[in-house]
């Protein structure tokens, strides 16, 4: 099907939103009034623009408070269509958004609307265009698909049909089954957005909550199937009014966009992607680092040995049980220090997982490899973080391992001289920071992309503002990754991302980090006299989490143990004991953690 | 009456909150028992640092989930308690929220509420402790304020009370009349919250909407006055959940907390303040800047003279009509280039004004003058923008003109060579942009604090992110403040503030700036094309507008024209011609003005 997108959806000037949505792969755009307004570019140039660009202008909108007007307002109604066709046969777009009116005046009379809607309809025949009609949740007297679609067929007019919109029809709570009764040839638009469900008023939850289809709460493609069911065969669209989106850039929202279409349209049918490949673990997280002492201080103490080095490149594998963690002294991307660049998956079909990445716009990393190297599928997540569709000693399938080489141990490596039965036994979770205009696209996308599962969003209180957790994983657990976002936008860089390792026995890889040298997070005494009040524990327990600074988690199905290492330029690391099928990440002690990282400056 | 306020309030760590608590005035605190967990401190030494700093310890809070409950869980919850009651003996509070339950084993059982919370009033007794039962509005079965009152008064234990809350009450449109029916000394608390009018689901809007009393939508003085005609003396005590606040600095944000209980306080009686004293025009507005050639040829193709300079300092007066411009060319506090640093606000009484200021916490500027400069009263506003309460030719009042000494006209200054026929009448209204988080703080200060109108706030699209925007007027007008504020906090910067500037002949001012050799902000022709389909014209006007790039709006008062010059530094002249009463200040035209600045860069 069609793609197209509404000028409103995304930030900039015109011509920013054009090809933003060009080079995103949409096929066409709905213009909106103030863009066009706002832009130097006159409408022939606009058409001329689009026309370069490989876009259609598909829509132009919105005519508001048109019908069901006393006829002296409706005749000055018709004066003002009469310029707007006037510029719409300049900009060379055939179809016009009319709004249910929200006008006081607006009298509660179908067949009055039906009327001059009709008439409004003869005049735009003389240009060419059509009219689609659309019920706006809020309107007036009309505020249903249905009772837009009675007045269109009412009137029975061939330039009028209807427009329907996904978040006036789901807002409300309408069935949408009853579209499929309309026949598909008066059905003149499809406008589409999704929306979190929040309990609030319709027009505000409207203009500032809208999002892509798959990030929020609406069955969107319920709706798109009872559509394309009563025959509509025109474009799908997105018209996406959304805080964050107007701040975010153009570009990285318009493929955020697109990517939202197509997985709309791989689940009502239409279109075939290559399909998901789920990871199923997590083969090694890289850090890179300008000054590689302080992690492998942190990775020694924490039980880890540096057991091979890549043939080519800076890049030491450091590993203890099943958790590898690469440290990259090379000229990494990312100048800001110590930080989590990348992370390998675990991949049954590391080609077929890139193939669907990059079908779904996933930004395909060049392979920066000697010649002899083994093959690595990369792409890039939203928040810059490269992911690798990797097998780790899986017949079959080539090793990524193969292009280090073993060094040998020497009791000099730090750690060494620390007992070596190892306390970790692989990646629990990767936490990672989103950038703030990214949060809803980064969960749509490790959902989509990769095919794990999203959990609920979490808020989560630090000292100096809100954050947002919401964690992706696949069904096993065995991937597990927490996105969390600031509170604002300047918060972007205030928080750590972090690596959480997995461990039998919290308390015995706490005392082997300590014993080490390492220094774990302190934590509040008053934390654990609540802990008390909360809890029965068996004797000392307490006093042993208390002595280490373990915190401690219960919910239905288990119970979480965890502890954090200091923080190492953007990164830290946790040790976490999970038992009897807890789900969580400990939200619940995440603001004590973070007044604790905040008072030791990380 | 004693101020208090929850440290949930106030952003950072719970010293940084009580010091900022202490600083601005407060009495006492409400701990917020997260805030306890997260703190290094122990009880005892909370309760020692709040002494130092002249704070009680108001309430402990909150107790959540206790009573109704089945008997098992209630033994667990009065272990809890007991937890809980000893923390508290630690700290010296001698008072607990409990709030009503939300446990989904809650049972609808007022008897069984009464027995246990009388139980728990038992337990409290045993430690000095009173219990205030509020019903939070989201309670499961206890909601509204009266029904907690009647659960508390079946209990009839002296250590069990009530806890009133703003918020709870009045989000729920409870009537709060039949508070006068509850004996004062068995309101144990109170705590005050006032919210915009968001129709939306109440635990959303009270987690993260709340502002203080004043700044929102309640009537808090009216449920104030109830309170204490039923006898009330404790604390009025402020609990302020909010999204913005969590991220502002404590320190500006407790001061804004103190004074809109001073504000409170004055509307309910029990507070006697120096009475507003209401500018009555705009006596100048000061420039500061370290290139003053820019500025000056602006306002010299404006037509402006330099007429003054003052005498100690450089500062040159500048004035066409009623308007004066300074401009300050001396070591201003601001570094960041040409900006509005100063509003004279023309005052019936300055001493009065600036003792009001002064009782209602605006910072008293310090005053930077020669011996024998002209006395002036100044605070600083929350923006930072200094505030001059003085007279301009009034007789009984020191003329601030009389640091100035007049300078010669000569033919070499700017625009001098144009016709001296003043165009401009004065100045119609000052726009500042305010940090991002202090717009309500803004409202709400020079509603206070000078006596102001606040009008209704109004979104602004911005290509880049949606803007809000508030005016504060005296009543007839003669001043006029347009607060905005950008999209998040990292956009403080990218607004510049203005000077509008009334004229009774935009077209003759515009003119004569261009024949000047000014600049004016070109507008799109697209937006002539809308202003010709949404309104006629008489001939050629709509022609001349478009030459010029005037904008023009009207409402149901009378018509709105203006235009604009280029950015210099943080700042632009606006042109404004305002006839037959229009009251907005062109929002409307808003978008458009904004996405052209964007275009040419400001």
């Amino acid at each position: 099907m069609r793609t197209s997108i509404a000028t409103v959806s995304l930030s900039g000037s015109l011509t920013e939103k054009l090809t933003a949505a060009s080079r995103a792969g949409f096929d066409g755009v709905e213009i909106f009034e103030n863009d066009l307004l706002a832009s130097r570019l006159a409408p022939e140039e606009v058409r001329e623009r689009c026309a370069d660009l490989g876009l259609s202008i598909d829509l132009y909108q919105p005519m508001r408070d048109m019908e069901a007007v006393p006829e002296e307002e409706f005749g000055r109604n018709l004066r003002r269509a009469r310029h707007k066709f006037e510029v719409m046969r300049r900009l060379g777009a055939d179809t016009v958004l009319v709004c249910s009116s929200v006008h006081p005046a607006a009298v509660d009379d179908d067949a009055l609307a039906a009327r001059q809607l009709s008439q409004l309809a003869d005049l735009a025949s003389e240009f060419g265009i059509r009219i689609a009609y659309e019920a706006l949740a809020w309107g007036r007297h009309v505020s249903t698909y249905d009772h837009a679609w009675h007045i269109v067929e009412t009137a029975d007019h061939p330039a009028l049909g209807t427009c329907l919109d996904s978040f006036h029809i789901l807002s409300r709570g309408s069935d949408p089954k009853a579209i499929e009764d309309i026949p598909g040839e008066k059905i003149f638009f499809l406008q589409l957005a999704d929306a979190p469900l929040l309990a609030m008023d319709v027009l505000q939850w409207s203009r500032h909550y809208r999002c892509f289809p798959g990030q929020g709460g609406f069955d969107v493609a319920g709706l798109v199937r009872h559509v394309l069911r009563a025959g509509y065969d025109g474009p799908l669209s997105l018209e996406v009014f959304n805080d964050v989106f107007r701040q975010a850039e153009a570009g990285p929202a318009a493929v955020d966009a697109h990517r939202s279409l197509l997985v709309l349209q791989e689940s009502v049918g239409p279109v075939e992607l290559p399909g998901p490949v789920v990871p199923t673990g997590v083969a090694f997280a890289e850090l890179v680092t300008p000054d590689a002492e302080p992690v492998c201080e942190v990775l020694g103490g924490l039980g880890f040995a540096r057991i091979a080095r890549h043939r080519s490149k800076p890049v030491d594998l450091w590993q203890q049980g099943e958790a590898r963690i690469l440290v990259n002294t090379g000229p990494a991307v990312r100048r800001e220090g110590t930080g989590l660049a990348a992370i390998g998956l675990e991949s049954p079909d590391p080609a077929g997982a890139a193939r669907r990445a990059e079908a779904l716009l996933a930004p395909v990393l060049p392979r920066r490899r000697a010649a002899d190297d083994a093959p690595l599928d990369a792409v890039a997540a939203p928040d810059g973080t490269e992911l690798f569709f990797c097998a780790t000693g899986r017949p079959g399938l080539p090793d990524w391992r193969a292009d280090f080489e073993d060094v040998a141990h020497n009791a000099t490596e730090p750690g060494a001289h620390i007992s070596t039965k190892p306390c970790v036994r692989g990646i629990d979770h990767l936490a990672l920071v989103q950038p703030w205009h990214q949060f809803d696209e980064a969960a749509l996308f490790h959902r989509s992309v990769l095919g794990l599962l999203a959990q609920e969003s979490v808020d989560v209180a630090d000292p100096y503002g809100l954050l947002r957790s919401r964690a992706v994983t696949n069904a096993d657990g065995s991937v597990r990754i927490a996105l969390s976002v600031g509170a604002a936008p300047s918060d972007d860089t205030v928080h750590a991302q972090h690596i959480a390792l997995a461990t039998d026995d919290v308390v015995a890889a706490a005392r082997r980090f300590l014993a080490a040298g390492g220094r774990l997070l302190q934590i509040p005494m008053n934390y654990y006299d609540d802990l008390a009040a909360r809890f029965e524990f068996a004797d000392g327990e307490l006093e042993t989490y208390r002595e280490l600074g373990i915190l401690y988690d219960r919910d239905a199905h288990g119970e979480f143990r965890h502890c954090y290492t200091r923080t190492v330029g953007r990164v830290f690391f946790e040790l976490v004991q999970r038992d009897g099928g807890y789900r969580g990440y400990g939200a619940q002690n995440a603001p004590v953690r973070l007044a604790a990282q905040h008072l030791t400056g990380g």
